[in-house]
């Protein structure tokens, strides 16, 4: 079972990739799409639609998780994720991928056992659950592996 | 020169497709698509990019405006809003059309000379610049000729 987390971003998209045997899971793949700054939204948004397609066609995960993201700064920041995050479910769905769309809360409790947990906190457990160490990964790719990595 | 403005949302998503020659606008096409509300979000997502790629395809237009909406209810609201905009700038990229993305007051401007002109007043200037009588049509579908009708 492979199961690729996507923390959606226009500039720069996180993504991580988890696969588990059972009760053990095993780090396979993060980073973070970087889109050019040059382009006009739409045009980033292709270049992230034909990034994140090349990802599943490369991990051919069994389910997408993309954080459910209600605490944006703004409603201009919200606008901007939820345009990333359209691209991210549109490309799982058209690729009959099932998706999730886990709460923070619900991704800290699967990692960390608690709601509150913070991002360090959040950071240690994926790093140990997935037996890596995470030192220099982007806080997109490790917003991404952890709903990859909670159920 | 053939305008296609959209109104984006993932349940009810309006679409107004204007005609100009030289000074002369001309309705071609309005209406709303309307997404299945017993899908996930990520299955409407990928109806609303097979109608909006079929629209394209079947009025072939120069240009596409999606109005920039930063005056949501709330994040969630925005979030949404932000998912089926995010799929109608990518399918206008992956065309090749330039997107245009007018804020309200500027789409309000060009329709009525006054960025504070209510519904009522872009609905009356979008009807009396097209020529057609827009009784009966839904406020997304208004709200999608409105932009395309504005340089």
């Amino acid at each position: 079972m492979i199961a690729l987390g996507i923390d959606p971003g226009t500039a720069a998209c996180g993504f991580g990739v988890v696969a588990s045997d059972g009760g053990t899971l095993r780090f396979v793949d993060a980073g973070t799409v970087r889109t050019d700054p040059a382009q006009t939204d739409a045009a980033r948004l292709v270049e992230l639609e034909a990034a994140l397609d090349h990802l599943v066609e490369r991990h051919s995960p069994d389910r997408v998780a993309v954080e459910r993201l209600y605490f944006q700064r703004n409603v201009r920041t919200a606008m901007a994720v939820g345009q990333a995050r359209g691209v991210a479910l549109l490309v799982a769905a058209r690729h009959g991928l099932p998706v999730t769309e886990p709460t923070p809360n619900e991704v800290k409790v699967a990692v960390c056992g608690n709601g509150a947990a913070d991002k360090q906190q959040v950071a240690v457990m994926v790093s140990r659950l997935l037996g890596v160490t995470l030192n220099g990964a982007s806080d997109d790719a490790i917003g991404a592996l952890a709903p990859g990595t909670g159920a």
